[in-house]
């Protein structure tokens, strides 16, 4: 069902400082930054092979990463897995009697497809499948 | 300094239940299966193109894993990134700054080398490198 971990987010609140640590400590190469308002993030995919490390800032405290970060503190928000064929992966989900949070993909950043199942469905880890763009 | 998103390592409760979730909802495969002393847990990895996820069920409460279960509940515990030499990583990472908790790789599970970075040096993430053996 799917070709790879193509992410961790990680929720930060700064995004500088997060920055810092991933390039100059981890030798993380920032690829891509794009400010998600459908999700509330301001978003930056870090280069690790092919996937990434995506740092999550809330835009507001009120937002998914915003509630995570005041229950949770900094740290593994979700791990999302790469599919071909969202739609598909999604029927397979659901036909196994997960419990989704989104039941149809919407989109996410640069432009791809992506839907989360419930953490309750899957052990306490967020899952989020990831279709990308064509 | 890092390959890939090597795996992430998930806290369970009960390992027949996670591997029924991971394997009849996501589709994933079990690989392989070990009890790591070392680590007080017993591990299953499971298949996600070339990376992992990694059930990680403490032997007891007093382990990292139990605390961490204690602590948290279920849930992801760790990320770690594939190197091809983590005695090299390693050292760029202490030269950067960052605190490590191993100071040198211990052995992890197949015969993998590993160490751990301090959470607290890497905004709440408990970060690992790994070393396949070869």
């Amino acid at each position: 069902m799917f070709g790879r971990i193509d992410h961790i987010g990680v929720a930060v609140e700064d995004i500088d400082a997060a920055m810092e640590l991933y390039r100059d400590g981890l030798g993380m190469r920032e690829q891509h930054r794009e400010t998600v308002e459908g999700f509330g993030v301001e978003a930056v995919l870090l280069e690790v092979g092919d996937g990434h490390v995506e740092l999550l800032r809330p835009l507001s405290a009120e937002s998914a990463v915003g509630r995570f970060l005041e229950r949770n503190g900094p740290g593994i928000h979700h791990v999302a897995y790469q599919t071909d064929d969202i739609d598909s992966a999604l029927g397979e989900v659901r036909a196994a009697g997960l419990r989704l949070i989104d039941e149809e993909p919407r989109t996410g950043i640069r432009q791809s497809r992506v839907a989360f199942l419930h953490p309750k469905a899957t052990g306490g880890v967020l899952t989020e499948l990831v279709e990308a763009a064509h």
